[in-house]
């Protein structure tokens, strides 16, 4: 990778249509096609964007998920090898015994490099998903180091750490932000927490939400792509629907923690003190 | 404590002086007693108060640092007595062997309750100040679980954890929080991380900073009082001067961390996920 050229990344805020795969994945080809024409190296889809995410129960979650050999991910391969690009996108996976995992995975023109499995679950999601029990995967790109996690995940900032101190210089994190209420003027608590993270790290973050009312559930739509210092580059897009956000970043940014003469985000934490074991010594 | 009780809490944003501990009591006095006056049951006040922030070397800190039973202590005590109020503000602490350490005192009207010793040190203080290895303290106080930490140690999202899982309810933050530029219309980065802090935690967050250029540096000017969903209750002041922000808060909120039917932002951490050794546990 070349850490001085700079990088544009896309969030996709899309509507995927819970039970409706084929039209997921033509939503999604459409939304990386344009992307792509606009410039994008790097695109970030929603949560579950292959599935859609009101599922009644878990059979109907099961009755749609797909493997890394499915049609979604054939399809997303396909579009990474033959636009060149890096696609980060949410599917609902199958696993062995009849489980399903909330999954999104990092495909570039070589194909998968990861699958990241949601290790946080969300509200009725406990009641679906197998939950992840790996850290988040930090992938060495043509443009840069990825790492990958969803939605809930982003509320641990000790999640976010993680990639952080393994070097990761973006974390594409494709969410379903439900909607709710909130003080008047005021930024969605969730793109706050993106913007936090990103800047107690020194990491680009762009996370990408969805649109369209899904079984009376309604979505944040706040697609946001933060710099280093938490600051938005793109959106936060804030209830526009259909969006493609796009940003121009140098992800060789995230390698500078050192904030002042004598502080380091990083070497400054202090691990015993927080009750770590070391395992991230 | 009476946990339905709203409670008043004030964040005194004022200019102290460095090298005139005087004019500092003075200054502390009058905010102390019009937030007081106001309704004030909890009363912060900025990062080193006592003393002033810019100083030349680790000589001048010496010079002008305090035992607990010095005189600014001695004042905040009488004060915290007389008006039956809790009051968190900073001061530069003389330790034994001609150390300094860059602390808080929690005071009510019983005396010094807790004295924390700021973790993080920030940029020049690691030429001056020996960190703390202390935990933040948590309180229980007449009007709640009252927990103390500095500036910095804010951008840790680890260390405010710890108190938050030890109970508390309100984290009062004595800052002095340099300025530095950011985008137009942004809020201030350290006012997004306190409130990311407070959101992960459900957890109130009092962050008091200071105005008045010093030795050529200015300030963010940007206390904010914060609620348990991290939306601003008072402020940002941003840049206002002096400030006195008084919010009234029902810290019974934040013994709530149930987010969802299925969601507990305390039960969803995983800790062995995150290489914790059981600290916590």
């Amino acid at each position: 990778m070349n850490a001085s050229k700079p990088v544009t990344v896309a969030c996709c805020q899309l509507a995927p249509s819970v039970g409706d795969p084929a039209h997921n994945r033509r939503v999604s080809e459409r939304a990386i096609r344009s992307a792509a024409l606009r410039g994008a190296q790097v695109v970030v889809l929603p949560e579950l964007a292959q599935s859609g995410y009101v599922f009644h129960d878990r059979a109907e979650a099961l009755a749609l998920a797909e493997t890394q050999d499915g049609p979604t991910l054939q399809l997303w391969q396909g579009l990474a090898r033959e636009l060149g690009i890096v696609i980060v996108g949410g599917f609902c996976e199958r696993l062995e015994g009849e489980r399903v995992a909330n999954s999104a995975a990092l495909i570039d023109a070589s194909g998968v490099r990861a699958v990241y499995r949601k290790a946080h679950l969300w509200d009725g999601e406990n009641l679906i998903f197998t939950a992840g029990d790996e850290a988040p995967p930090v992938v060495e790109t043509a443009f840069g180091r990825i790492a990958v996690m969803i939605c809930y995940d982003l509320e641990f900032p000790e999640w976010v750490r993680l990639p952080a101190l393994a070097g990761a210089e973006l974390l594409c994190a494709p969410v379903n932000w439900p909607w709710s209420p909130r003080p008047d003027h005021e930024r969605p608590a969730e793109v706050v927490r993106v913007q936090a993270n990103a800047s107690v790290n020194r990491l680009f973050v762009a996370a990408c939400d969805r649109h369209g009312n899904e079984r009376g559930v309604n979505w944040v739509q706040g697609s946001v792509i933060v710099d280093a210092d938490g600051f938005p580059r793109a959106g936060p897009a804030e209830e526009g629907g259909e969006q493609i956000l796009l940003a121009t970043l140098n992800l060789a940014d995230a390698h500078n923690k050192r904030i002042s003469r004598h502080n380091h985000l990083h070497q400054d934490r202090r691990p015993t003190l927080y009750g770590e074991a070391g395992l991230l010594a």
